[in-house]
């Protein structure tokens, strides 16, 4: 058996699909983002601007942040030094737990590593826990949710994408007194659309299902206390299960559920990936904290936030470029080819120092690869000045790349 | 459908079995570890020694780990804002993964956000690149590997804790030419065993498979610049891939595979777990280099800490308490009931401020609960006093539990 073969043709496949990745070196200057140095391959630095940061409001930067970040360095060191039971729960876990809890008005809330383990390890371990459960999956929700939804072992229904009448469809084709969960995001990160929430909470009702969802592209950004979306439109109370993210416009990292505190008990004592895994490192619990709570007690920057996306959206469609429908803070903009993709960023980078990657295939469906852009309020009018000019030089250049 | 009563019986099972879990809120000191505060459920805080952190070596506490983070927080803020290939790879990632291959002198490392994932994702990863792969599996491998080979969807055969004979037996009856992956840990956490490394690789010679050691527990502490077992033994080159992580003896948070470049090409490009989430937070990541470069550079805490595992295995057997055979820095002491485990180590926390957890199913099997000791270069001879006067105080009160 051949294996290093085996796997240069596997590396092979994914570059004769144009989507093998290379990663960016970045590196930020604190204070001074959405602008970093870029190191190329040949060694050389140049500064860039970062137009792809998930870091939506530049929270990563924020002197609240990272000053409750020494400080935790200060008084307790680097990481836990054990998984949750055994060492590893502080107090920080236990105060950013309540904070979250309070966030999304639930009696509890759980601590992940990530995001992606919160998704993955709670829809598992739900499908164990509730035996017979039947998951209904909205089409475009996140790999993370997909893993969790194969991994429970549960029969699963598939509902096309914000479409409930095909929800429903599906939910009166199941027994009644059947267990059910509908799983959904609020903010579908690569089109920048929402989820039906109301209308998936008025199914949930009259089929007696739970309701579960991915608020990972809303927290800190909508509601009155960047709770989410289901905050802004008034339908937290209505969601079993809300899971968030440390690591996107909380600007720390790790992720979280927020519910009912006899779901998070039950999830607590039986997801592997909750119980066998070192625990959140302090630091980091320090910072997502601080800045929950900042982010609760002023809408400022979400304000910021909102209007530096709808103008650049205004600006870019103005300029004739084929920006995509986005109801939101994500401005994703059309390519539909995945090395055309990757020449146009490849060349703002280069020849513009304008950093955002191609979205390529498996993130989105073939033949809709696109740039994503992501404006924070550190974005300037000159930022997006230079950003068009550039984009509108290269897709000159690429002429074919305009067919939105 | 009634959930919340399916909820609180899922719960009920646990207390049932006595193994619900009370996480102990705690906050270290820092440069005072093993010491920390302990907060009781009425909010009150007393002074503790911690006797089962995974900080194997106080390196969490070392002001060259803590002195990088803060430093990394000065320079570029707190998370990465991104997944690796959108903005989340930072020049702290390059280095830390170039510092980890060469600590297993491999070609390459790929960094994960914890060892958790990196078991999982590389595991059920490997199982799509390699069509028709036969994963053979040690009996006693981590919940995280366990997981992997469950989503892998190969064949999978488990074999007898370190029964190579059975392994063997296992092997033959495949196709010589089928892929084959034999996957074991070269220290076991809870017995502190170690694996029969030297004979698997023999084995995997014969039958021409693929090998995955996971290193979690020895990276730091063993061999000469503290890459494991593997390079105590002098074998680290034929093991295709090894896992380790940085939330134990390297005192961070993060996991790691280190192989061949193609591998970890193949393994980035294609797993979820991987591709999926925010990067590592480059303070960790800062962090982490710090700690395994002061590691590499010397054996000074490597030796204390195997020095202060064998006196306190020594007073243990002096003092006739139920030490478990180990052949590492692990100190588990039997007790075999899980309600008699946690109501000694309740007396041991209440009664003398020594907090140690109680180790049961399902991360030991039934019968075999018990406590597990970590000491580490920082646990003093009056410590290890202390320590051995409480246990003979609680064993002599509950005596059936010394049926070793």
């Amino acid at each position: 058996m051949d294996y290093a073969a085996a796997f240069k043709a596997s590396v092979a496949r994914v570059r004769a699909e144009g989507r093998y990745r290379v990663f960016a070196d970045l590196l930020r200057k604190k204070g001074e983002f959405p602008k970093a140095r870029y190191r190329a391959d040949d060694g050389s630095m140049r500064e860039v601007t970062v137009w792809c940061s998930n870091d939506y409001l530049g929270m990563g930067q924020s002197a609240c942040v990272t000053g409750a970040m020494k400080q935790a360095i200060d008084d307790v060191g680097a990481g836990s030094g054990g998984t949750r039971n055994i060492s590893g729960t502080t107090h920080y876990h236990v105060e950013l737990e309540r904070s979250l809890a309070d966030l999304h008005q639930k009696e509890s809330a759980l601590l992940f590593t990530s995001g992606y383990i919160a998704n993955q390890a709670t829809l598992a371990t739900l499908g164990k826990i509730l035996p017979g459960l039947i998951i209904y999956s909205d089409a475009l929700n996140h790999a993370s949710m997909i893993e969790g939804v194969r991994h429970s072992g549960c029969e699963k229904h598939v509902w096309r994408h914000n479409d409930v009448a095909h929800l429903e469809e599906l939910l009166r084709a199941a027994p009644l007194d059947a267990p059910k969960l509908i799983a959904l995001e609020s903010v579908y990160s690569m089109d920048g659309d929402i989820g039906p929430l109301e209308a998936v909470c008025d199914l949930a009702d009259k089929y007696s299902a739970l309701t579960y969802l991915d608020e990972v592209h809303a927290v800190g950004l909508y509601g009155m206390r960047g709770a989410g979306i289901a905050e802004r439109d008034g339908l937290m109370h209505r969601f079993d299960i809300i899971e968030g993210t440390l690591g996107k416009a909380f600007g720390v990292m790790g992720g979280y559920i927020a519910a009912d505190a006899v779901i998070c008990d039950a999830v607590r004592s039986a997801a592997p990936g909750f119980i066998f895994t070192t625990s959140l490192a302090p630091v980091l619990a320090a910072g997502a904290r601080a800045s929950v709570e900042y982010l609760k007690s002023s809408s400022h920057l979400r304000d910021q936030h909102q209007e530096r996306a709808a103008t650049l959206k205004a600006r870019m469609k103005a300029a004739g470029l084929p920006v995509m429908e986005s109801a939101t803070h994500i401005v994703p903009v059309h390519v539909g080819d995945p090395v055309l993709c990757k020449r146009i960023t490849d060349a703002l980078l280069d020849e513009h120092g304008i950093y955002v990657q191609p979205i390529n295939y498996p993130t989105v469906p073939k033949g809709t690869e696109r740039m994503r852009f992501t404006p924070s309020p550190l974005h300037t009018d000159e930022m997006f000045d230079q950003l068009i000019a550039a984009l509108q030089a290269v897709y000159a250049r690429y002429a074919n790349a305009r067919v939105a």
